[in-house]
């Protein structure tokens, strides 16, 4: 089904609830599963566009309200849009900008209209309401823009999350009404850690011509293995024929769980995030770079893993010793490991799909990470 | 003449007082003149050694001061030594430590042995002789050493002058009795901005079997065009079977001017440094990417760079709102530029050079220069 020109998805594999898919977008073809590495500022922090692309990623992320306050999206739009601006060749998406005036904008307020807040770089006063999110959306001009919802925090009343639901739809209605004709549009479901209160909204936001359905409001401080089970009955309940994104979620072990219940889009901070942290990933747990235990290690981060960093010959030593000095390389070179982790998982799920062994891939891959630490 | 096997150096054209030739060590050839960025603690800032031999340098320089205290010589020899530690596989020198330990660590004194000083890091208290600076560069591995150098301050009294000039000769002794005989050394010539005692210098240097003589004592506060002025005379009567490196400097016109003197090998953080102050060097002139009047400018740094950051479709209001954001990529982006100037620099002066037109090319490269700002 192609609500919007240029944009369609479709099944090409089902085992289980797991699927693989294709979406097609104006800047090409992704496969599904995918992981969307976060490109908060126009810049996956610390790569070039190649070197994403490199990890397999064939979408990212843009954070709205960031690119709203700085450059401003009048600028993106005169400068081409954010494809060109960040010379990101392939697909993109962005979010609303709801969730961070949420979270980072100072004195923020919530009302029928949208959100009212002062910006955290100036102080200036902003208001977002569902049609400015898709006027500043339309002007970065993504292939995917996402609604204004609401997102209770993990734990709200549940009156709170009734209303969150509520006013989300009353929102996405008027996003459909006020977006562009060429740009995708993906509703979002809340419903906090009820199935029924999810179902109901997936239901509601399912009877809209939607590009997209997003599962909104999860790893919000809800313990995880209620995220997982949660997810593991709404996944599977949204409509098979739109892709399904779990957003901001998460470590290498939530996305086996999402993916087994039919979720095929992801967005999470925490490759790159953890990257810059000093924490590389791998299938069996983190290596924290600056351990004393890695100050003569001569072995690459993981002798298993096909990315420049850990076939370059960099030893866990040498990143090390360049993490204690404070140089930027290893920033880059732990944030490449990191993707390409993501990466090869996305496209490992998609050929055990492809081929009806997804539960015995994903006991394998949940198995070896409960060996613990590298 | 070749004072240690697998190190020797051929001049290959000669125009004027400029030449252009080889130096082949372990690690591969070196065409000079040529430009040695500056890897002060195992990395080229921001870069990985493809990127770094992508700005045509095929020589780079480690500091032994950062690298003794850390992470200690014994373990970079441990792991392989410099090359195989930070995966650069062409030439490499070290600088003595001298000159950090002198200007970085505190309660530093300078006696007849050498400096004593406590670490900027920690506070050790450290002795670093002559010895010791073999010793470190020795286990640090590159393939050409410096020897243990006193550097009087810029406008130092003629006495102290000539002391250090007097005591760097009895510390290259020193050196060239406890070298490695598989690592070339380096002997450094100072004498201030005084031509004689340079004069005088260079050639009581030029009597010990160092294989190759350094300019030290410049960029240390003189003015410009007197330092042009010495290094114009003191050049050409370096010996002119080994080469001649002008140590930490400069700007591109330094080194044109220089080039013109005889000099072959040069270092300086200046391009790399510039770069993460965000400062984008051109023939032109200096490029400061935060300022308002590159907000909308959708040309690429310099239009006739060949370098990634240029050619890869990067505006100037794009790397401005990078810089703006704080993201760490516009540091790499300018850091490739800047070495890309040099290594162009001194690739198009070697070209010049063979073909008997390195004044004109001097001219040519110093009146861009003085158009002023880009
Ligand atoms: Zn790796
Ligand atoms: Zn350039």
């Amino acid at each position: 089904m192609s609500r919007t020109p240029g944009f369609s998805f479709s099944e090409l594999a089902r085992d289980g609830h797991a699927r693989t898919g294709v979406l097609s977008t104006p800047h090409g073809d992704v496969l599904t599963p995918t992981f969307m590495p976060v490109g908060t500022q126009g810049s996956v922090k610390t790569l070039t566009p190649a070197e994403v692309a490199a990890t397999g990623a064939r979408i990212v992320l843009g954070n709205t309200y960031h690119l709203w306050l700085r450059p401003g999206p009048e600028l993106v739009a005169q400068l081409g849009g954010l494809h060109a601006f960040t010379r990101w060749p392939h697909a993109m998406l962005t979010d609303s900008g709801g969730f961070q005036a949420f979270s980072l904008a100072e004195r923020r307020t919530l009302v029928e209209d949208g959100f009212v807040f002062r910006s955290h770089l100036d102080g200036a006063r902003k208001a977002l309401t569902p049609e400015v999110a898709m006027e500043v959306q339309g002007l970065l001009g993504a292939d995917i823009a996402m609604q204004l919802d609401v997102c209770p925090p993990g734990g709200a009343p549940r009156p709170e999350v009734e209303e969150a639901c509520r006013l989300t739809t009353r929102w996405g209605k008027r996003c459909l009404a006020a977006k562009r004709p060429s740009q995708a549009l993906f509703g979002i479901v809340q419903g906090g850690t009820s199935v029924a209160l999810r179902m109901a909204h997936a239901d509601e936001l399912g009877a809209l011509p939607f590009d997209g359905l997003a599962l909104g409001g999860f790893s919000v401080g809800e313990p995880i293995a209620m995220m997982h089970e949660v997810v593991a009955q709404i996944g599977p309940h949204l409509d098979p024929t739109r892709p399904r994104y779990l957003m901001g979620v998460g470590t290498p072990i939530d996305l086996v769980h999402a993916i087994g219940a039919g979720v095929d889009m992801f967005d999470c901070v925490l490759p790159t995030r953890n990257a810059r942290n000093g924490q590389a990933l791998t299938q069996h747990g983190k290596i924290v770079i600056k351990q004393a235990r890695y100050k003569e290690d001569r072995s690459p981060l993981d002798p298993t893993c096909a990315c420049p960093t850990c076939t370059g010959g960099y030893s866990r030593a040498y990143l090390r010793h360049l993490y204690m000095a404070g140089e930027i390389l290893v920033l880059r070179l732990l944030t490449e490991h990191n993707l390409h982790l993501y990466g090869r998982l996305m496209r490992e799920a998609r050929a055990a799909i492809a081929e009806g062994r997804y539960a015995a891939f994903a006991r394998a891959w949940l198995g070896a990470s409960d060996a613990g630490n590298a």
